[in-house]
């Protein structure tokens, strides 16, 4: 693996770094953030994935969110990938809500798609091999977080990787996918019109699956994708008829900025320290 | 006055807000930003300025700072103009530290930047009477702080009205403009080449003043415009001197980006809270 660092700051006491390198999985050149907390106590460090919105990279969260002063108080390292795979030579498409920048955090099966989009695996395998390496006493527990196109990614992969994360949460998440414009949009590119091939990246259906990680959801009421594109009913229906422990809250007049993120950010980070086993 | 609200983003439990007016002072139209906290038991409210740097408008400060939390938390108006008048109709320059985004906050005196550069007139004058009105429960207590050119637009602002401003704070600011390349190059244009006139503009000048606020300041140790551009010994020496009180710190590893800046604002809203009155 040939990672490189290309940025170095100071952010809170702790290190907010960003790093390029040639992945195998996607067949192009990725950037990718992570946050280090001082750990001057030389504690061992949890990591939270971060996987953001359509059109974003990872520096949408890194610069506008805050994240690091909560990452610095609970001393946790935060990884934020990219969107999707990028380049010349990367399949894309003149819409924000299909290609770069919206790769749907799935493996695409269908070309143009296939050859790159492989953002599942990416994730979970080749990047997580990276990250370990790159926190210094890594706890191994991980948990997972993400906002609207990431907030479903972040609800996919936590579920469907349950042994993996403790803690899942989404701020404003597409979490039926199946059933709103974007995640039709999405799906039917990436996976193909056959829609029984949908269901393994379903959110809505993963989360009848039992011993999923504990659920935290935040949605303001003032987003302007709401409720067309981020229905709640199926995912939520299929969660209390399976029992899960989702916790899905709607907060007045909010956004879907970074200003609505900001404002939630330290409940969200309590409940992931709390399930990691972190909180004080 | 014709103020028009053309974004409001509930921030905090606050209102992010963003205003367009026509200047009659810069003979332009003009956007600002204010952050109204969420007075919930209705107290006075004091205000804090927020002046930024070379390049930015109203929305840096916003977007990457996260002052709100701490607006909320001591529940303060803050407004943040923008740094230069605008428009096609407005004198500009290609080099990004002369012309739009670059006014250094001052009154030009040479053609052709001084049929609209009149930006300290603006801030201490008509922005100031428009802010009176909306901010609810005013105080009639305020403050100002600023990032690099905009450090030196508070130091310089806060300084000429020391009977209004209880406090300045500035982080990485261009403190003796008249040693600096950026400063030196702002001056000749603005102000012309006889030295003379730049005095009454000059930080380290205007810091030999009875009376002035106390004045805090920040400076990161791998900031790469230090010490070349925020040079801050001429300043410091007549500050010392003339026995003020500047309180300056050398923070180590920081630069000269957001990441600095929001790592030390909750030092800085406490220096201004405190001096403002209204420290709890």
């Amino acid at each position: 693996m040939n990672v490189e660092r290309v940025e170095q700051r100071r952010s809170f006491g702790g290190e907010q770094n960003k790093y390029n390198h040639y992945s195998e999985v996607l067949k192009c050149d990725m950037t990718f953030s992570i946050f280090l907390p001082s750990n001057k106590e030389q504690k061992e460090l949890p990591l939270i994935w971060f996987l953001s919105g359509l059109t974003c990279t990872d520096d949408n969260f890194s610069q506008k969110s805050g994240f690091q002063s909560l990452a610095e108080k609970h001393q946790a390292a935060v990884i934020i990938p990219d969107t999707s795979p990028r380049g010349e030579d990367v399949a894309n498409d003149e819409a924000f809500d299909l290609g770069q920048g919206a790769s749907f955090y799935l493996n695409a099966t269908v070309e143009p798609w296939a050859k790159h989009y492989q953002m599942y695996s990416y994730i979970t395998q080749e990047l997580s091999e990276i990250a370990a390496t790159l926190v210094p006493n890594f706890s191994g527990k991980e948990s997972i977080m993400g906002h609207s196109m990431g907030g479903y990614g972040a609800l996919m992969i936590g579920m469907k990787n349950a042994d993996r994360f403790k803690a899942i949460s989404a701020f404003s998440p597409i979490s039926s996918p199946s059933d709103v414009p974007w995640g039709i949009k999405a799906f039917t590119a990436y996976l193909g019109e056959d829609k029984t091939t949908w269901k393994e990246w379903d959110t809505a259906e993963l989360v009848k699956i039992a011993g999923i990680p504990p659920i935290l959801i935040t949605q303001g009421t003032a987003d302007g994708f709401y409720p067309e594109q981020l229905n709640e009913k199926p995912f939520l229906e299929n969660a209390k008829q399976h029992n899960q422990a989702v916790e899905y809250n709607k907060v007045e007049g909010y956004d879907h900025s970074y200003f609505f993120i900001s404002s939630f950010l330290e409940e969200h980070f309590a409940f992931h320290m709390q399930n990691l086993g972190s909180l004080e």
